[in-house]
């Protein structure tokens, strides 16, 4: 870490801050400029003590990090790209480009396996389904529960089609891994530790949405509970990132593609209908979100948008959804994926 | 809810909106006005379905709520003040003031009870510490866990002192109950609605942080999430909210205390630690929510910052607790509080 | 306008609000609700008086406005693209998608015209480069100013390019409109509409840069003042907004293209050197653009970032310039352009 | 500054930074640490090239300033705070609160005296109203201009108020600055530097309104043009930034006030109309300004709120303010002010 001193700090205030980076186990190299003194503190700042604590010291103006606080995500440790098999047969992160699509909520079984018959022909690997929903009111529909598992298990039978659905308590989390193949992390659970946690000792492939307000290096940090906790079958998907614009309800950060690519190897995920809220915009987001490289699109179909018990504005109809695939075809032919 | 139809949408395309608004048992009425219709959709928009599906047909161009979607927490349903008990004596949300200190982490014995010791003596009646820490990174300090609930309880016993410290997983709902007079929901947490319901269940007051990025509508019905289940001893939290700015961690969005005095009837407390995220900013914001009209205030302090095994930059000593404590005092006075 | 009353709002205090509606040349309809009444103001909002004065009645909760405010800048008064002709000869809004490109800062003769032989030989049709440079610090170098105009104009006559360069000064708009065939309006001057109006009577095509923390609203606003003032030819240019993100310097937000697309008739190009603030991530960037749609690319080149002046962080190399030229070509053809 | 490499960065890579770094006149020391390589440039990084531009090598990961980016506001290079005479009489940044108060826009003889004399009575010693108005739209109603300004020369012989009015124009700054006695840069303005500039150099006060997403650091170094064109006479101004929260027009950040304290020696006015666009939320925005120790605070009265011209909902009523005025003498008692 550097740690930069307020100008004209006296000699023996220098000595003290020196002193208190050796008892914190590093190693300091006083640096005397020309305005300012700062102390690069030589060390590995993951196992010892953060030195942001030094700034009580009232001499001292800035602690800076220097490392990455993450490891187990980072490009570095596997320098090739992971690809996850979901259910053991569908490859997410290499060449294949995969769709998941579905509701947003697990309605009953002929929403469910109308939309499942339909995505799947259009050319959909995966179905998405929320069968236990956040809601930001109580008084809203919090999803069917288990019947709506039974129902995507009864859909993946029909189809062949993979299953991923969200999972939002700690206590649901062996029931929700007995039917998924893969496990969604919400936005709003982005930095609930202990689902992460939970999430990971499935050992299911887990897909982590990042957080409204996440900053990159939080969104791998969250990612990194998932890892260290034995699970290397990590997914990060972007779904829109909370900002002053309310002509979208979040705008999509598609830059986040080529970050993560080049942070970590795990794959990434776009999702088009939180971003956008409005299925009107989900076309040409896809089509940036393939041309920059997506591993897979996470897009909301519903029979009858309009009739949807929840965010029923931002879901594609069966025949929109079959549409848009087809459009999506030079762009995939163009990023060199299948 | 209000309708707003597209520019020149013909007559039948009108009808086929107001037969759907019907279909969903609300009663429109058609408005023709200079530029566009709108349509006026009567009835209670918390327990019919939300109209904003209404936005897949191509003609509508935007559906504007005008009810409130939270009704529990509102300032209406209870006109006075709600005053919350904290441990049967405590009263949070009347004429005096109440001040909730403690460290950051539980780190020691040693730690906990001379910091308790000292904030007593200076006027805080609720000790705060956590003994279960969300941490950005795994590799961080996790917190002591119930070995710290127990020596919270310690220094409760020895000074009387009311505890409030995080909850952060179901499971251990009723575990941190048994020990805490109130139970803290952390930012992080704001929207884990499952755990906002073990929570409540606990029948514990329930301080709930504002999420990083959570508007107040959302933290309202967040709130609404704890009085819906049964628990009326609900209390807010403004600790920062995320924003572009870079200089302190988190924008300390002072208005929330009027605002939240005008929709709610719920205690609101600031939390400047967190908001400034540097000792030498807490002394000026403390002054800012007495004179705003805080019912309490959430102060980290710790024995010796400097060695604080998690966010020592904002955490004050003992000393520069006691002189805060002193130096608030005529704005207590001035604020017309004790 | 839609004026939404407090709940239980007594008789006489509607009429009140029903008087002062009409006293401001609205026609007011009472709408009774199941919890609320609502009025509905009916008139042009953009001819009356702003409503919005209303909520100075306490019985007043909100005004929602439902008109738009701009109305030149769009699509439904020229529901075809505008194409505009850029130094007469340059089609910039149909098939073609142009490329502008060229440095940050007009730095020497050298420096510019191998940039602009390079950029041409590359594909670019419209050169940029700054000679009047806007900085956040009076400490850095702010443009060559006049000397900067002569060099593009020399860069114009030797290779052909158009010529797209910022105007920072109503003082400077003869001036730079005597060299440019497009008027560049910067990110901090997006509401300087002094500025804009002066750029707007040079009767040059303007490219309006998005502000940082401009909604989509306020853009189209501020475009509005452009041909309000007498000039059709304007251009949109997304470049990136401000959020909490710190990874990137700003978060390109390409949803601005189709929402661009179907608000309004006017062009809109995309800036991913800004956006980025990293030429790594530039590439990415221009791939999604061209895929959802952008009509052109505005992209910093330099022959040697690493001494560049200004800005080198975000500038490719010549060489790196020349690569991405190819790189997009897929991708143009994928998205049906030229 | 401190560049730091990129892990197993081979010797020769290393060799070339630090040349490039020697090349650019600053002096480099090499820190090899457990996991990186960093290399301190010792030099003065504001007379020297920014060496950002070294993030081209692909070899360098990152470069982080130690070095404040502004001198002359600096609180080091003139250590008490700085008392700007208003009128040469007036004086703001003492010990005496300061209140500015008037309508947003002049609109009549009428409307400007009663004003005036109403505000003057309750307390307020400079009278501010609009004659140039910036508006977000072309439609709206843009000021009376220099009739504007006649009326308040006028307003100023009647009562002895000083004059605050806004400036949008390099054009208008000899006009402005002739009838006003702080010339005021609104926000959407604030990185406009060529106005600052031409402000600067009319010798009046000027009050710098934070831009809206502007962080401190960009606030600072706009002030700095201020200074650093001939005028010292720089009073910073906090009128809410704008964040994803909707309920408010914009946050008012008031911890601005203790910031810029401590960063400069400069005045800082807090703005609450601006901040909150609700008269409702004023007063208490008021009061926790007063106690985090703003020198004065910029207040929106009107003498009929529900006919302004603009900004209605956001401006005091004469009774409402001095109501105002009277709530507030306990906290600037408290606050040690007069």
């Amino acid at each position: 870490m550097i740690v930069v001193l307020k100008p004209n700090t006296p000699e023996g205030d220098i000595t003290a801050v020196v002193e208190e980076i050796k008892r914190l186990n590093y190693e300091p190299r006083v640096l005397r400029g020309v305005e300012l003194t700062v102390i690069a503190a030589i060390g590995d700042e993951r196992t010892h003590s953060n030195l942001e604590t030094l700034t009580v010291f009232p001499q001292v103006d800035r602690v800076m990090p220097v490392q990455s606080r993450y490891k187990l995500v980072k490009r570095q440790v596997h320098p090739s790209n992971s690809v996850i098999q979901v259910d053991g047969r569908i490859p997410l992160g290499g060449k294949k480009l995969q769709v998941m699509a579905g509701p947003c909520s697990v309605e009953s079984e002929k929403q469910l396996l109308s939309t499942a018959h339909a995505v799947k022909k259009a050319g959909a690997t995966i179905l998405r389904g929320g069968a236990f929903k956040p809601r930001t009111s109580p008084y809203e529909f919090q999803g069917l529960g288990e019947q709506g598992l039974k129902l995507l298990a009864k859909a993946k039978r029909e189809t062949g089609l993979a299953i991923i659905t969200e999972l939002l308590s700690e206590q649901h989390a062996d029931l929700v891994a007995e039917y998924a193949d893969v496990l969604q992390i919400g936005t709003r659970n982005a930095q609930n530790f202990q689902l992460l946690i939970a999430a990971a000792k499935t050992g299911k492939p887990v897909l982590l949405k990042r957080g409204l307000s996440m900053r990159i290096e939080e969104w791998l940090l969250a990612g990194e509970y998932v890892i260290a906790n034995g699970n290397p079958n990590l997914i990060f998907c972007e779904r829109g990132i909370r900002t002053f614009e309310t002509y979208t309800r979040n705008t999509l950060d598609l830059a986040a593609i080529p970050i993560i690519k080049q942070e970590s190897h795990c794959p990434i995920v776009i999702d088009p209908s939180q971003g956008a809220g409005r299925a009107d915009l989900v076309v040409a987001m896809c089509k940036g979100a393939v041309a920059m490289g997506a591993d897979a699109l996470l897009i909301e179909v519903h029979p009858n948008p309009a009739e949807a018990w929840s965010d029923g504005a931002q879901q594609l109809s069966l025949d929109g959804f079959a549409k848009l695939m087809e459009t999506l075809n030079p762009f995939i032919a163009a990023a060199g994926r299948e």
